[in-house]
């Protein structure tokens, strides 16, 4: 018989997505370059040339009972000790190939280490602003999903909220560095405060608390900045990646948990996660895919349009009179909207085919999210829209 | 905290797994040419070179921001034609792009048609001999898998157990044809029997029952016939397929459910298992493998081998003395044990390095399986030692 909760999910539709549909259909009308529509975060820039040659390369050379056959369930073992090398060499962290779960994507990465550090009923905190997904990926373990307030000042971490929150319910915090929707990079100070509090807390409350820290911009950082690897700064931390973003491939799902040496039980969590993708029909990632990137890790798309145009709308912004924090990676910036309801403030930019998302699903009110991976061209061409819109709704001079 | 539910399943390893394992092993001691590993459903002929040759266009020549861009979280819209249209003109259906939901695989596949038609506590029903990962599949979804005794005659339905067994908790009954591990192919005759007492009981308890059916080895069919296509025997069907073995991609993780338009809502439920999706981190398939699969539904690699590989092993076991049912397609044979205890047979077998599979993790004692996707040139040679075998640990002559 059918499931009738997830017929009742049917009518929560993903705002984001929303917008980007109106955006496409609005495009069809006025021409899609006279839509603003900065609703999506898909990445703009194409794969690096080296992965798609890596990829007709086995295609053409590689015998294909060998690359599309199944790959073991937790992983084919050269591309997890190509992903544990490249790691050590980048963050001075020791992993081994056994310490690497290939996933499908970071959501597959998030479903895997939830569920390998909580049970239902469990607590997992993260901050705002977050990544709206992360509510049904918490819903789906059966854990619960506590937010702490933001820090609305530069978006690292509202500590006093968050040490507030924390309680022996507490089996995970969840992170993303950088930040989606915020576009901030946390600091070493930030990790080294995050991560002394939760060793107080292991000891206070007589059980770890591991950090689930999801990292798909982790190669995205500005002003030639770096951002420090958290896995470095506690223990228990399983660290979700992607290279959606890096390698421009968000449809590849392709992705990996990368369990801490250091962490309780390390060497049991790949081989538990490799138990859960069997009731949850995830398996592996597609073996050619694997096999792909792992010829590739030192690569990233080029991704230098981002910085440019978090540039000049960051300034725009600025000029403009936006209150806004100045994003340090991400292709997102988030500034303060210019009514206290962040809804009604997108409806009206769109009146004026500017697609801005509005705050409150990311946990924050009266804030929205501009993804701006797309054209430079275009940044440019929507600055006077955003004047425009600016002074005749809100008369900002 | 560590899950000590996912920590305690570490011991289960699957007995199929482990033989393969002993297998690779024990080749580097004797040369993997002198061990006659018929343990892992691993397809052993390659991919048509039509796919290899769609890959390979749409990577040199397509746009690699859309070739690698998210897939729509339904798939993407003209895969899912393409299948709806092939599945329509192959078996007279009437599906339609909405019908089709794009999975990894079918484990994925079987992960969404089950949560959609399930709730915690309900019970599915499958039919002795069984896939054994259908156990963690359900497991993982909250529900019961009651297990209905074989039919040993031929493989068909043991129509009188399942009378017995269907209650009004059985929500979904889940079947796989050409059958894993008997080889057996479902004749029309059994699944219109099938559809009837499942109709009977759905008036009877006043509620649906969904018919799962998981379908990977459709295409490999003996004798030139052909699967019944069971949706067209039941309303309430959802087919569950892969093109792990028609096209030779096990490791690529590519399959979809199939919703027969003619089920209860069945317009709701492909949107469902979108839901589902963002619970378990599944998300769509990869977006280039999902248009490469596209481009040659038509096509099959060269399945002639399977066909080679069971005749010679039919007509050798059957001359040993073996009790067997003539598989109708897969590439497994699952011949009586020559002791009750299969187990105990399998070890000795494999002190003659034969590797077989005894039947026990399949629901049935006293048989074991062998999956002869496998060098023919090896089969042939594994015939004096299965004989060899028989001859000197049971006194067949």
């Amino acid at each position: 018989m059918i499931n009738e909760d997830y017929k009742a999910m049917l009518g929560g539709k993903s705002v984001i997505r929303e917008l980007s549909e109106y955006a496409t259909a609005r495009g069809k009308e006025i021409g899609y370059e006279n839509v603003f529509d900065y609703s999506l975060g898909n990445p703009s820039v194409p794969a690096p040339s080296a992965f798609t040659d890596a990829m007709v390369d086995l295609y053409e050379h590689g015998d294909p009972v060998a690359i599309h056959g199944y790959s073991p369930s937790l992983g084919i073992p050269s591309v997890k000790d190509a992903i544990a090398g490249n790691l050590n060499e980048r963050f001075g962290m020791d992993y081994t190939g056994n310490h690497i779960f290939p996933t499908t994507g970071a959501a597959g990465a998030l479903a895997h280490a939830m569920r390998a550090v909580t049970k239902p009923g469990d607590e997992i905190i993260t901050f705002a602003p977050y990544f709206p997904e992360y509510q049904p990926y918490v819903n789906g373990t059966g854990a619960h999903l506590a937010i702490v307030p933001a820090d609305t000042e530069n978006f690292q971490i509202n500590f006093e909220a968050f040490e507030a929150a924390l309680n022996p319910n507490v089996m995970a915090v969840l992170i993303n560095t950088p930040n989606n929707p915020s576009g901030a990079v946390y600091s070493a100070a930030t990790l080294e405060r995050l991560a002394g509090i939760l060793r107080a807390r292991q000891t206070e409350y007589g059980h770890d608390i591991f950090l689930i820290s999801d990292e798909p911009y982790r190669e995205i950082v500005f002003d030639g900045g770096e951002q420090a690897y958290p896995a470095k700064y506690y223990n228990n931390t399983l660290t979700c990646y992607s290279w959606s973003k890096s390698l421009s491939l968000p449809g590849e799902r392709i992705g990996y948990v990368a369990v801490n040496p250091a962490a309780t039980d390390a060497d049991l969590l790949v081989p538990m996660m490799g138990q859960i993708s069997r009731g949850t029909g995830h398996n592996c990632p597609p073996s050619s895919i694997q096999l792909g990137v792992s010829k590739v890790l030192g690569e990233t798309a080029d991704l230098s349009v981002y910085e440019t145009n978090m540039n000049l709308l960051y300034d725009a912004l600025t000029s403009i009179g936006f209150d806004v924090v100045r994003p340090g990676g991400t292709f997102y910036i988030f500034p303060k909207a210019l009514e206290d309801d962040a809804t009604a403030f997108c409806l009206k930019a769109k009146e004026h085919d500017l697609i801005l998302v509005p705050s409150d699903s990311f946990g924050v009110p009266g804030y929205f999210r501009m993804a701006y991976c797309i054209d430079t061209e275009k940044v440019k061409r929507s600055i006077p829209a955003l004047e425009k819109f600016a002074h005749e709704v809100y008369g900002v001079n």
